[in-house]
């Protein structure tokens, strides 16, 4: 068994902008991100925690990084349906993973277990997602941005079967 | 074996709102925190994080928002020992937790053994806790409030006999 | 299997102060950070993890605070090895850790799988570790100071033969 930890960060974009808010793997009400991905930092960070968990790199080495990168334009179920292909074709697997969205917007409550679901079913184990806010404070309580602290368990498995060894 | 990620943080109140500060279910030395709750951050996080790690939803979930909450008015201890109780009849069971509190204040020093005990106590596993400051960075070093990170593994248990199946 | 968190800031150093930078066990170039300690961000939080993992306090209680401390002017490498040194005479082995360092500079990039060879072979075990920015914002956007957050695993082990138990 081997842990892995993820965090992620990024900045609202202006109203001007026209961008959608996407967010574990959902789309929101609401301007979204700035940047070249969908901004969407539960799947960001989960992608690091597994990769990291499994001694596998980053989001950027898997992905790349910057406007030509395999992850621009991609969105978060993608990624994590590539990442956990990743993992299986080098023998390891998810076994449960969590996330923490820190942020004012959006409003995760009565959404929080569809999330939970969109991430379960990109995975393909249990993830669990909690949110929370700072009372005001910092970059995510001013609203300048939405942060995500992610944490997950992954183990060996037969690459051919993708069963635990 | 499921991990679960946690965090929160809370605003300090000014001295003339005269609440108590508690942290890790016990009282410190110090003016308390703004809002409903006791304001313990090393609380909330553990309960977020052992409450995801058993998929079973997050504080706001199990008690509530605001001043007519369930969890208004309470203390760490008593939503931890809630929190168990409903993990446990839903057949899950903490197996070890963790948590940094990130403040300048209370100073936890020699109190950190006392902390662990409490938080452990009220857990029914052994749980650790670390403190850091942030070099006079962010709204944690700027004494504007204090925040804490925290991480869970819970296992099923059998929920008859609260053992492991 | 028990599990622990670690975190840990650091401010950047004035360009006057000459200081090397040291992160993940590694020289990078640019200023170091304030304070007595080396400042590895990366190799502190992984202590804080390790410790709490164990029920062993936290690198405080270890190595003491300020420039009289027994961490002042070590650096991480030999830190991290007598945290484990610490943890198998008492029992208790790192099984699995991961580590995010979130900060603007150094470009962690080419030199990441560098940072967690250094790493691994400090602790003994293997080690990840993943790099992201908060896109301007807070402490660590601004380029003030540096962060990270850690996890890890440990699991007892018979003290005299350093096996799991
Ligand atoms: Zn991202
Ligand atoms: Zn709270
Ligand atoms: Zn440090």
């Amino acid at each position: 068994m081997r842990i892995g930890q993820g965090f992620d960060a990024h900045r609202f974009a202006s109203h001007d902008a026209g961008k959608p808010l996407w967010l574990a793997c959902l789309r929101w009400e609401g301007d979204g991100i700035e940047g070249d991905s969908d901004g969407d930092v539960a799947a960001h960070a989960l992608i690091d925690a597994l990769l990291s968990a499994a001694g596998l790199g980053d989001i950027g080495t898997l992905f790349g990084v910057g406007s030509q990168s395999d992850g621009a334009g991609k969105h978060g179920a993608e990624m994590l349906r590539t990442t956990v292909d990743y993992l299986n074709e080098r023998g390891m697997k998810p076994v449960s993973a969590s996330v923490v969205v820190i942020a004012n917007r959006p409003k995760i409550g009565k959404h929080r277990e569809e999330a939970e679901r969109a991430l379960s079913e990109a995975i393909g184990c249990e993830v669990s997602m909690t949110a929370t806010t700072t009372d005001g404070m910092g970059f995510t309580g001013s609203g300048e941005g939405v942060a995500a602290i992610a944490d997950a368990l992954v183990e060996p498995v037969d690459p051919s079967t993708r069963q635990a060894v």
